[in-house]
């Protein structure tokens, strides 16, 4: 099985960063083939930034991704962007508090108040890259919960270690909430 | 021109960091078409991690490293390893305190003593990924002073900025000795 998964959002929100955690799970502490990337054309000034995992039981033969599982959008502009890389029957995972988009019969979407929750616990949004990746990782189930955290701690400067734990369960909450609607 | 670069090491070095921040000044500051990418298969367990730049004024084709042009090494594991994939008339830089390779007419070294360096001046060596992206930089001066860094700036934790300003400064110092000789 191989997976595509896309995050997405604007510069400083930390999408590359949660893209190398999510990465160094799969393949350090799951064992899966892994590339995870970032392409930075003429666009990337423009705002809307991106980083790709790809994970594959399999050796992984095109290192680009084209046809995105999972997408993560923290803004508008990124969701609207990245929407169209989504392929049939994807999903998207978005901060219901900055981003919407249309239902769709072909894809599903998990609308999260990232922001508000984030600001409601912790009264600030510096960890919203690791919000998102819980949220992702509670959704799609693809990598263990234990090779997740492991890796968030390792890639925590000193003295964050708690604060990103309870940001990653924060993102499986939200998603275990919405599963349920 | 386009130019591929490795960073290797192993993990918990922080490769991945110099090379997701070479990679973003590169794009964000100079403007440059910019690949950053991380591949782990299944020796990525064992040790020798690396991380790929490719900068470009084109369009970047091909999305993975092939023909390495700079390879930096902070151990001997990463840099036995990946001395292979340096193209003829490349450029090696490597921490001497913990690596050497022989002199070979098909590519030029640089020995830096970062480690020894980085405890002399800091006490530590937690921030030897940013002496190792100064020495780089200053050695191929492929990227402008004023854009690595703004890139370092972007990506240190709040509190780290000074450290890492320095570190990026030592390892341009450590290259200009290295160049004289």
């Amino acid at each position: 099985m191989k997976y595509e998964i896309r995050f997405s959002g604007s510069g400083g929100q930390g999408v590359i960063t949660a893209s190398v955690i999510l990465g160094a799970a799969a393949a350090l502490h799951d064992g899966k083939n892994v590339i995870q990337s970032q392409s930075y054309g003429p666009e990337a000034r423009g705002g809307a930034t991106k980083a790709d995992v790809i994970i594959s039981d399999a050796k992984i033969r095109y290192p680009k991704a084209r046809h995105i599982d999972y997408l993560v959008s923290l803004t508008q502009k990124a969701a609207v962007k990245f929407i169209k890389t989504l392929k049939k029957g994807g999903v998207v995972i978005i901060d219901s508090d900055f981003v919407d988009l249309p239902d769709s019969p072909d894809h599903r979407i998990y609308r999260l108040p990232m922001t508000s929750s984030s600001i409601a616990k912790f009264n600030r949004t510096t960890t919203l890259n690791v919000i998102a990746l819980g949220a992702f990782a509670e959704v799609a189930g693809l990598v263990s919960a234990d090779a997740v955290k492991k890796a968030v701690l390792d890639n925590s400067p000193a003295g964050f270690e708690e604060m990103n734990i309870a940001s990653l369960d924060m993102g499986r909450e939200l998603a275990r909430a919405a599963k349920k609607n």
